[in-house]
C-alpha cells in the first residue's frame, strides 16, 4: 500500500512521449496494490494508472496478465485495458522497472456488499469465463493444491501459534480436499482474487474489474467458489450472508449455468478456496513485520469459512 | 508518504452528504504528505483532496492553516482552497480524525527547476506576502532560532555521527546567526516550506501552491531566503544555480521590492534557512527507522548551503 519506486514528472513526461496521449497535467502516487508502485496519471486526453512492477513480480508473467486484460477489455467487459505505445507494445520500462499504463475507470469498492452487488459480481465472473475462453495465454495456479502444501511447509509448524488446533485442521483439510479435488471439471482462465477491493461500482453497476495479477488457468467454477468466500460472509467469517450467496449464484448462472458436476463440486471448491486464503493469510500473519504499514488480515476469518464449507461438502 | 487512516467508500459517501458536491465516483489513497492521510476524491461535480490529519498535527492549529489557504484562494492566488460544508465549516471530522476537503488542481512538481520556474516562484512568494498582509491569523514559527536550539539539543551530541565537525559548525552558526538575527524587519505570514514538491506547474505557469502546514508569522523576506535554499542549488548543495537565484530575486521584486535593510539581511536569513533545514534533516537522519519507506534526505546538502551563505554574510 505504498509507492516503492519514485519517479519524477520529468521521467513521466519522457515516458509519455512514447504514446499519443497528450501532455501530462497531473500525477500522484497512489496507495493501492500491495506489491507494485502505482501512479494516477492525467494527461490532456485522459486518465490512467501507471504501474511499475516491483521485484516480487515475475516479469516473465506480465505478458500473460496484460494480454488477458487487453483481451477482456476488447470483449466488452468492464476491465480497464492496457494502453499500447506508438510501437504497439503494452509492456514498457520506466525507472528500471517493467511498467504498464492502464486506462483509469471511475467507481468505488464496496466494503459491505449487498445482494445486488453480489448478483453483478456473479455475472461478471461468468462473463470473464466466457470471454477468456478463447484467450491463448495459460498460467498455472501457483496457489492451487500443490501450492497449499508449500504454504503449509512455509508456515513451519507455527499454525498453532495463530490458534490452537489450526495445524491439525489444516492438515486434515489438505488431505481431504486434495484427495477429492475435481480436476476433471472444465478449466479456463480465472481471476482467482475477485474480492470487493478488486471490483469498482458506480451505484449498483460494475464499472471496473481490476487487479488480475493472480489470474491463472484452473477449474473454471473455482472462481465462483473464491467469489462466494469473498462476498458472502461477514468480515469475521462467522456468518454466511445467504442472500449474497444466492444472488451471486443466480448472477453467474444467468450467464453460464453450472453443469451438474460443477454444482456438486461447489462446496468442495469453496472449501479449497477457504483453505487457500487461510494459508496465505496465515503465512502473512506469521511473517508480519512490527513496523509494517499494512496490518495482515485475520486468518481465522477463513478458518471459519473452511469449517462451514467442509461441513457442506461432507468432509 | 502513505495512507495511515483507512476509510471506506461508504464512509466517504456519508461524509460527502454534508456537502453539495454530487455523488462519489472515485476515491484513491494517495502517497503524498509525510504526516497525514490523503485521498483523491472525485464526485460528479469536481475533484478534491481529502486530508485526514494524523496525530502529529496539532488540531488547534488547523483553523489557522485552513483559514490561510481559504484567504489566499479568495485573493486570486493559485492556492487550492478548502471546501465548506453545508454549515459553512472548513474543518470536519472523519474516521475519528480532523478532516478537510480541498479543491484538486492539475499540475506537476518539477525536480530540476529552471530559471523560468524560479522566477514564477519568486513572484508567488511575494504575492503570498502581499495577500497574507490582511490575514487575521498568527502562528509563531516553531522552527525559528529558538526552535533551532531545541533541535540541536534533540540531536543530543550526535551531529558528528553525520559528519565530523558538524557539531562545532552548527554551534558556531547558531551563535553567530542568532546574535545577528534581524528581528526588526517587517513580519508577515509566510509559507516557510515552498520547496519544489509544494509547487505545481502546468508548463511554466504555477497552477498550485500547496502544503501550507509550516506556515507561520515570521520575518517576511525569510520566505524568500527559504525559497533560494530550496530552488537555487543542485541536489547535493555543492553548486549554487546562479540563474535560478537571480530569477527568483527578480520575480519577487517585481511584486514587492526589497527594502535596503531586507536586501542587506538576505545572506544572513539564507544562512538561517540553511541551518533550519540542516537541523530538521539531521534530526530525521539520526532518528530514521531501518524499515521506513521514506528515506531521510541528506542533511549535508544543507551543511554546504550553510557554509555558502555564512561566507556571504561574513559570519
Amino acid at each position: 500500500m505504498a509507492v516503492y519506486t519514485h519517479v519524477t514528472s520529468e521521467q513521466v513526461q519522457a515516458f509519455l512521449s512514447g504514446f499519443e496521449l497528450g501532455a501530462l497535467t497531473s500525477f500522484k502516487g497512489i496507495a493501492e496494490g500491495v506489491e507494485n508502485s502505482n501512479y494516477l496519471v492525467v494527461t490532456t486526453s485522459d486518465r490512467f494508472i501507471l504501474t511499475l512492477y516491483e521485484k516480487r513480480v515475475d516479469a516473465a508473467e506480465l505478458p500473460f496478465f496484460l494480454g488477458l486484460i487487453d483481451h477482456l477489455a476488447h470483449r466488452g467487459l468492464p476491465v480497464p485495458g492496457p494502453v499500447a505505445d506508438r510501437t504497439g507494445a503494452l509492456l514498457h520500462r520506466l525507472a528500471g522497472r517493467p511498467a504498464c499504463l492502464i486506462h483509469f475507470v471511475d467507481g468505488v469498492s464496496v466494503t459491505q456488499p449487498a445482494a445486488v452487488h453480489c448478483h453483478a459480481v456473479g455475472r461478471a465472473l461468468a462473463q470473464i469465463r466466457g470471454a477468456a475462453a478463447n484467450y491463448k495465454g495459460t498460467r498455472p495456479n501457483s496457489l492451487g493444491p500443490q501450492g497449499w502444501q508449500r504454504l503449509v511447509r512455509a508456515c513451519a509448524d507455527r499454525l498453532d501459534d495463530i490458534a490452537p488446533g489450526l495445524e491439525a485442521q489444516v492438515s486434515d483439510a489438505l488431505s481431504a480436499i486434495g484427495a477429492a479435488w475435481p480436476d476433471t471439471l472444465a478449466h479456463s482462465v480465472i481471476h482467482a482474487d475477485l474480492f470487493p477491493d478488486n471490483v469498482l461500482f458506480l451505484g449498483e453497476r460494475i464499472s471496473g474489474l481490476i487487479d488480475f495479477y493472480f489470474a491463472c488457468t484452473d477449474i473454471a467454477v473455482y472462481d465462483l467458489a473464491i467469489g462466494l468466500n469473498a462476498w458472502a460472509f461477514d468480515a469475521s467469517g462467522e456468518h454466511i450472508l445467504a442472500d449474497n450467496a444466492a444472488a451471486m449464484m443466480a448472477g453467474y448462472q444467468e450467464v453460464i449455468p453450472l453443469s451438474p458436476a460443477e454444482q456438486a463440486a461447489l462446496p468442495l471448491l469453496c472449501a479449497g478456496a477457504a483453505l487457500r486464503f487461510l494459508l496465505t493469510r496465515s503465512y502473512d500473519w506469521l511473517n508480519r513485520s512490527a513496523d509494517a504499514l499494512v496490518t495482515p488480515k485475520d486468518p481465522l476469518a477463513y478458518q471459519r469459512r473452511l469449517t462451514h464449507y467442509l461441513a457442506q461438502a461432507n468432509l
